[in-house]
């Protein structure tokens, strides 16, 4: 593979310093000012690129007419397994659609491919015969057609929006063999456009006695749970544009609650009612499931946001690395709590550390990608990252999160992950013939 | 439609005060505070929502189980027209692709409606067999697999992209009466993902005396164009993602070169040759296409950046307004130099100017999405934007283009409108009923 290269190694700019054990080298390799592979052969960086000895093939799709331009595009064929995957279809209770982080880069997650987790389906709802109510504590109830609303102030922010059982395959016993989509896929990151609920709230008068919103989805369980008036109150918007078009019906059309930072099944899909009140509502969904149940048989309760994370998407489980040399690692970080300050990379298991780059700009409660420039010299490596947010929380390792919360316990298949808010850092062990696998260190 | 509000007009907070002729509120009515419908009636704004008198409804979409969910996922079937509009395509040649502004909110465009204009339809690529070269003045010719290009650094910018030929129907000589989507369509706006050129062009090693760079296609006519080395070596990239996934086959699978700022076309999709020159290649696309002819005979060739532009999306040509009341005026701004640093919106023709709100975060080189608060109080009235960037352009008015260039010429249909790059400001006109049309003024 390796040809010529520009190389000068009495040149320090081409001096490539490692910063942790194991080839993980200072960011400022990926500044993309050239340094890193004309300096490759310096620091004894396996170069990529082949020298060009074969001339340019005309490909057949060259000489033909393409595709003619459709009125909806979708990906390309070769793609055809970047899709959600789906869980157990055949039950009829609630269905799970995965994002495939693994093949993705960015922060934007496609539409397509925004995770889901339904209990009814998506119901087919006609725009122009929804309502939305605000009643309950409130001056005077109002009721709006989505034509109403639109008119409203609107406001666009990048957020991720994440269920609270992602991740919970790091709670079995054994590290499962999975991709990160089948670990961490019940995440995804859209531009979301709408009007703030404190400005639908102040028209309809909240009776200061009011501390908890009841929300209620259209859909055919009618979902519902309760939202505690401060969250309300604050960043919480009602949605009607995910990535610029109206949001697709399995993520909630016509309109949605969003609760940036907070789990995913308070931000509630199709949206029909508002109901104020001084005490929650009690739901399934917040009395049952999504809560933390710990050894002590007490749970954690009420317990909202998604705390710091991260993950490496590439190299990832199930992925071969095809030969020694020079990658990318990349990954994701998040925190229900604001900005990420910072994620530090590990190819030694956890033992040492080098700080990633940020892809900015760095907004809060949202995905943020990272990078790191890795020579891999072919010995067994594994790989860790460690995401900080601007409150200072760090990620966990899983050991740490088991002496908080109890042992991984229950019975297969229905119980056997009963763990939500599942945040620690996770171990992608490398072998010398390049295979990834998950590994619990 | 107007309840009881919540109405204090003695609290100085619930002063909407007009910023300029004919209803243009101040921004920070925009700032979801509740002042705004709090204090409508105080400020003579009628209300929107209506008094809640009628009880829920149990809609039929509440009462089944939905859809299930699918791998990969489309707008809801209410939302059919929200597409491309597509040139004609019966004609062998160029096909173009519009993307539907006036009902999209944000920045972020759906890959599924980006804009496309494409010579011989989308290659059909096959990813593993695509090979990018890079070669002429360089010390070492290097031949690319993709699998190679994934190696390398990668880099994520949400940035525009506008043919040359936008807004080309402005240049009638009477205004044309379409939407937003047939006027200003060729324009899109995604998170790309991708190698910064000059980590390549490095490591071929680029001979000082190269001045160019032709960037070749692998599509049905080879689409070519001479690329300014101080483009490259800036920030122009090699991207594969976008919008999180691979590029769709319509925008450049499996990889297309990104100038940002620069003129569409320049973009060269489904990219698999750079050749460096010390002379442009002299393509039909920078001799003929994408030149502005002027009065004289004279012509501009080689202008690349797109120039500081707006347009409002919401309310636009072939829209109606329900009603007299509040609406929020809503567009986009960008330019090819950098940041949008402010935009102004007139409702009499430009007589008298408001300062619009921008939502941040303000990306270089990105849509800027745009909001006015406005009480419409039933009155024709003439809505106008107008974008200034950085670097102090200012987006000038119809008149102004016209005395710079000519005025509109050319026999329909082939050359009705052979401008390029027109980015002057648009006007709307709404009548006493609410229609809205496309006027010059």
């Amino acid at each position: 593979m390796a040809g010529t290269r520009r190389n000068d190694p009495a040149n320090p700019a081409n001096q490539i310093q490692p910063v942790a054990a194991n080839g993980l080298l200072d960011r400022r390799a990926l500044l993309g000012t050239g340094v890193l592979f004309a300096g490759a052969a310096a620091a004894g960086v396996t170069g990529i690129a082949s020298a060009a000895a074969e001339p340019l093939r005309n490909d057949p799709w060259s000489l033909t007419i393409g595709a003619p331009v459709p009125p909806y595009s979708m990906p390309s064929h070769f793609e055809s397994k970047v899709v959600r995957t789906l869980g157990d279809a055949t039950r009829p209770g609630t269905q799970q659609g995965r994002t495939p982080h693994q093949d993705l880069d960015g922060i934007i997650t496609p539409n397509g491919v925004h995770f889901v987790v339904a209990r009814a389906g998506a119901p087919d709802i006609d725009p122009d015969k929804h309502r939305l109510l605000i009643h309950g504590m409130v001056k005077q109830p109002l009721i709006f057609s989505l034509n109403d609303l639109m008119r409203y102030p609107m406001e666009s922010h990048i957020r991720f929006l994440e269920c609270g059982g992602n991740s919970a395959p790091m709670w079995s016993k054994t590290p499962i063999q999975a991709s990160v989509q089948a670990l961490h896929g019940l995440l995804s990151c859209s531009e979301w456009t709408g009007i703030r609920l404190s400005t639908l709230l102040d028209e309809a008068g909240v009776d200061p006695k009011a501390t908890w919103i009841i929300a209620e989805g259209a859909d055919g369980v009618t979902m519902n749970r309760s939202i505690p008036m401060a969250k309300a109150m604050d960043d919480a918007m009602l949605v009607f544009y995910q990535n610029g078009e109206r949001i697709m019906p399995w993520n909630g059309y016509p309109m949605r609650l969003l609760l940036p930072g907070y789990e995913g099944n308070m931000n509630v899909k199709w949206l029909r009612r508002l109901k104020l009140t001084d005490a929650p509502v009690m739901a399934i969904n917040e009395s049952r499931q999504y809560t933390l149940l710990l050894e002590s048989g007490k749970s954690w309760r009420f317990f909202y946001p998604e705390e710091v994370k991260s993950f490496i998407t590439r190299p990832s489980p199930t992925m071969t690395m095809p030969a020694p040399g020079y990658y990318e690692i990349s990954g994701v970080a998040y925190s229900g709590h604001g900005r990420i300050s910072k994620v530090e990379v590990s190819a030694d298991g956890g033992k040492s550390w080098g700080m990633a780059g940020l892809q900015g700009p760095v907004l809060p409660k949202a995905l943020t990608r990272f990078r790191m420039p890795w020579n891999w010299t072919g010995q067994p490596v594994v790989l860790q990252s460690r995401a900080t947010d601007e409150a200072g929380n760090v990620q966990p390792t899983r050991w740490q999160l088991i002496a908080e919360r109890g042992e991984p316990r229950g019975t297969p298949p229905v119980a056997a992950f009963p763990m939500n808010h599942v945040n620690c850092i996770c171990s992608w062990a490398i072998d010398a013939k390049g295979a990834v696998s998950h590994v619990y260190v």
